[in-house]
């Protein structure tokens, strides 16, 4: 292994990953140093959830909550700073993140992004002081995935200028709202507005669920959703309304606004796109649960990385050598690909933040640059939360029976991340989501520019050539081999091959999808549903497609920025590792599409096997540079405590050996007697 | 979806699957009624253990571990029997089924088969009554997988007739030992077994571990692993000896006995196989975890289907009606290739299980019948418990939000199940032993019979002949088509077809790898073992290649049982859904290996599609046909509740649409407002 170690500098790694907002991501870490922040899987809910709800205070302590406040409310207006510091909160526990995440990000969000200066003045600092608890309750029994068709309504009561809040059956109750069962005093609660005879779509209201002594204000009816298969920190409820009233200014008025005399208004016109825009105003809690899903995975390789390089098992070399872990080809090729994936993820995150806080900052908030930034959140964080359960389950199975007990982290953090992948939008409804958000690009350029606008398309973000342009015509056919016929290991990890097959990839199936779906435009209804439903499974497909060629070009960007030679050395094989992978897990594709020949094909698999095996010659670096500590990892395993173990027990058949009456070994007297005979 | 609907009987698919042990089944489902073997999430350790323990003894009740022993001592010499009822308990709860495991198949089946009659007399009955509490203490913190290296030893002293248990150094504990932390009063220790200076290998030995106070034996320290991913019920710990005398008696001495003066003898010569022939005695348990995750997955899916076929989201046909989930084609991409695995993985288990009871119940036990059933036991439950924590997980992220309640099962069964792929064998470890075990038979052919071997070998499996018999000279250049040029869907559903494919895939890799790894066998250790190393991931590989033809022609073969022609069909949609999901997996070799031409290759994907329709069509009998009713699924969302909220909220829409004063939606009013503009 020793032969691929390059000599890196973890700490050089670190800026790289740790990014523009390394200085919150450190504010966060240390926040997770804080004893008081740690959960115990032996308290009980009631302490557990106590327990985060101290935790939240800490972070609110720390000023982070206040960045993304503008200047007048004694923010500073920086937005990406805010999620960053609370992804790292992750390393002290999920629950914190997301309760967090509840209080500042969604509950905060929402005021901050969709109430009026007053509001603001009123409940957006003390919300994110965390003196004002509050929930989102946008989610329904009824309706999660589908949030416009929500039940609860709001009818305005011209008479006394309140707004009347109800839940008008059992499926339109408020469900899995965090910090409803247990802290929040206050709710943005998302109803159809409905006033003067007219529903005008689904707005939010500030809604106080509490009184100050904690119990539920008349009307609203709370219910606790109890056990959940993690995040036992944060208390999920449910809140029904029975004619609750609020005053008219509590309804959230920057995107909809009601008159004293009930005249409803709105700076945007069509209904459908006022919700829209209402709800990208949101995209935050994706951003972050991309970059909190790259965290966990993080954190979960720093414990197994560190494991397989100390655990033994088996002899292979002679008799009395057992072999490390890690030196095992197929110990390398569960951990190492999901190591460089989380590498890609990391610096994806990167620029997704960036994009975000060109937007939300003003530095660029054009709709085409919203539009693109809620696209690319959806699908990060689609792609990212499934990355993280496969990542930390390869890392707890790669721990064997010490990745179960709970003192090691591994199933923990397994347990919390899960919801991750169905929460703040399912995943497979975000993939279908970005698949016709691309398609809707492609179809409007194609209307003009008929075919190759998929490769126009693709082009607006790779700003590169690529060698396939062509669509479906192309496709399915073999086509001619670009590539020399001998081609070495160094070729096919051409980084202009692999971005040629993932793009190529993207393309053939845009266009195929857009071909297949265009008669659907002149189909009735229900035909077109039909035509639609047959192509879902191919949509998700093409989604996740765009997502890991955005990851891809990531690490290949990063991988060109970097001076230092091994550190370029070490991010090529990171990149290579990462896309081989790709290619591998779609090398069926390629070659049904012709874009890759059976030849070449079959070096991918050997190829990967040798990157593994270089990459894990510098895996601890590799994980240092996540920068975390023992204490972030507060995992026994990954203390030192197996390779003391195996310490004290060579040395014990170290002194044993050495003593006269030590056993022998039956086998060995056999292997002894046989020679004798022969 | 009704067009596809054939017309089922659930009851007679049940029969098929519950097959020769039914009535074990039964009785094992029907503990699962008894409310006291349910556990609450919301208890804390100590009940929860405490009610898993009374559980066990109601196990006990039902006699069905006397089952397994000997008419001599009162039992029926039925070991199938026993543990498919064991196995069904897991509706109970899993932790009960592993509890009960310990107790009944680890602690009392280590007497069984490790030890002589007067032991059985005194230890056996009264553990499979319930009334002595067992351990099976072989893991230890240093060594799981290589159970040869474990540190314990037993060193005997003629002086006193007495084995002395000692464990050397903090490595050699034994840990994650279910029973120990809480209620065993005894263990079935391993150990080296030393005796006049010879170290004889390791060794099964009986050893009180708790007084009858339940305080721990002098010289015996027990540690408690606390909390854990799952499995709250079971009580895993830790046990350590200092000095801790047993008379020589407790050797349990089937495969190697000591006089009183200290003489070693063996029925087995070799120590190496004596080892081999111990541990394949226990091979119970794996055969067990193979069908408790059958069982596991089944639930599962039955909670998914049913939430799948009432929960309804997005209008997709007109603006009223919303779409069922288990009509969209992604959510049937989801959930069906998972109902078609579990049922070729349970009609696999039958055929494990028929092969336990020869081997057990001594109708053929000979070596090549104990070593091919534990070359399967070992390869099946790799993969089913794989299978499991994939089919589960799916289920639980098909449910969306309400598949993380706890009151809904998916989680707890999730969790409960993870530890089942590193337990009992750490799959990536049994995987191998598969491979080995496949290219050593081979191997042995090969010697004699040249080229062809492998096919030869497979052979012996399948029975038929294959169309490509041919080893790695074959592979890598496309071979011609043998399928016509208009390959319809029913000729790539053929069953000819995927039997060809995946027994083809399987000669390949074990020929590839015999030639790949035959020069080891000349090299230096070192040497070979590098050699071996680098194709350890193909060994792997091609381990799962095996089991999946097996469980594949166990699902073709029940096809082929049917009369009924409507079951006839299913079986055949469920065969061929598991046969090209198969073959999509892996197309990417078939393409490589010139096995599938490309034009046929791309209609496995929309092959699948379509026939995951159809079998969602049936999805509701195919789950009944499990034979779990509402008590045994325990999961809210399966209970119907969500059409009746549905059917609540269509209601209120009906009768407010019906009133005058019902708010007209905005959207409508302005595209009125349009259409009278223009």
């Amino acid at each position: 292994m020793t032969d691929f170690a390059l000599d890196l500098d973890p700490t050089a790694i670190q800026t790289v990953l740790d990014g523009r907002w390394a200085e919150a991501r450190r504010q966060g870490r240390s926040l997770a140093l804080d004893e008081s922040t740690h959960l115990d899987p032996a308290d009980d809910l009631e302490t557990t959830r106590a327990n985060t709800l101290a935790a939240v205070g800490l972070m609110a302590d720390t000023k982070l909550p206040m960045a993304a406040l503008p200047e007048t409310l004694g923010g500073t207006n920086e937005h990406a700073k805010t999620v960053a510091g609370f992804e790292e909160t992750v390393t002290a526990s999920p629950s914190l993140q997301i309760k967090a995440g509840v209080q500042f990000g969604l509950f905060g969000g929402a005021i901050l992004h969709l109430g009026n200066p007053t509001q603001h003045a009123d409940w957006l600092v003390p919300a994110q002081q965390g003196e004002l608890l509050g929930s989102f309750a946008m989610t329904e029994i009824g309706h999660g995935s589908d949030v416009a068709a929500i039940g609860t309504t709001a009818t305005y009561d011209a008479a006394t200028e309140e707004f009347v809040i109800d839940t008008p059956f059992r499926a339109a109750t408020k469900e899995y709202i965090g910090n409803a069962a247990r802290d929040a005093r206050a709710a943005v609660v998302f109803a159809q507005l409905i006033t003067a005879g007219v529903n005008h779509g689904v707005h939010a209201f500030f809604v106080p669920i509490r009184t100050a002594d904690g119990q539920p204000q008349p009307g609203v009816s709370i219910e606790d959703d109890g056990h959940k298969g993690g995040l036992r920190g944060v208390d999920n409820g449910r809140f029904a309304f029975d004619a609750v009233r609020i005053p008219r200014t509590n309804l959230l008025d920057r995107y909809g606004a009601v008159t004293a005399d009930g005249e409803y208004s709105s700076p945007i016109d069509s209904p459908g796109r006022r919700f829209f825009t209402m709800l990208g105003t949101l995209v935050q809690g994706r951003v972050s649960l991309d970059g909190s899903a790259v965290v966990a995975s993080k954190l979960a390789l720093d414990i197994a990385v560190r494991y397989g390089l100390e655990r033994k098992q088996f002899t292979t070399v002679d008799d009395y050598t057992e072999t490390t872990l890690l030196d095992y080809q197929q110990h390398q090729r569960r951990l190492m690909p999901g190591l460089a994936a989380v590498y890609a993820s990391s610096l994806a995150h990167e620029k997704l933040l960036t994009s975000f806080e060109e937007v939300f900052s003003g530095v660029d908030d054009s709709e085409e640059n919203r539009a693109l930034l809620e696209t690319r959140a959806a699908a990060f964080k689609a792609d990212s939360t499934w990355m993280a359960l496969d990542v930390i389950q390869e890392c707890r199975e790669a721990c064997g029976g010490a990745g179960f007990m709970a003192e090691n982290r591994l199933v923990g953090l397994r347990a919390d991340l899960d919801v991750y992948v169905t929460f703040e939008g399912d995943n497979t409804v975000l993939l279908q989501l970005v698949a016709k958000r691309i398609l809707g690009d492609y179809a409007k350029e194609f209307a003009h520019i008929d075919v190759g606008g998929a490769a126009r398309f693709i082009g607006t973000q790779a700003a590169e050539h690529t060698l396939y342009r062509s669509g479906l015509a192309n496709a399915g056919r073999a086509i001619s081999d670009v590539f020399t016929p001998n081609l070495s290991e160094r070729r096919i990890r051409s980084g202009r091959l692999q971005r040629n097959l993932l793009e190529t990839r993207l393309e053939v199936m845009v266009s195929g999808l857009a071909a297949a779906l265009r008669p659907a435009a002149k189909m009735p209804t229900a035909q077109a549903a039909e035509l639609f439903n047959s192509q879902q499974h191919e949509l998700v497909e093409m989604a996740r497609a765009y997502v890991e060629l955005e990851k891809w070009k990531a690490i290949d960007e990063a991988m060109r920025e970097q001076k230092d030679p091994a550190q370029a050395k070490i991010f090529r094989r990171l990149r290579d590792t990462y896309g081989l992978s790709l290619i591998e897990k779609h090398i069926g594709w390629h070659l049904m599409y012709g874009r890759l020949p059976m030849s070449r094909a079959r070096q991918v698999g050997e190829t990967l096997n040798r990157l593994c095996a270089k990459l894990a010659a510098n895996a601890l670096e590799l994980v240092d540079a996540f920068g975390y500590g023992d204490d972030h990892r507060r995992a026994t395993i990954a203390t030192g405590v197996e390779a003391e173990r195996q310490a004290e027990a060579a040395a014990h058949y170290r002194r044993a050996r050495a003593q006269r009456d030590y056993p022998v070994p039956e086998k060995q007297l056999k292997k002894a007697a046989k020679s004798r005979t022969a």
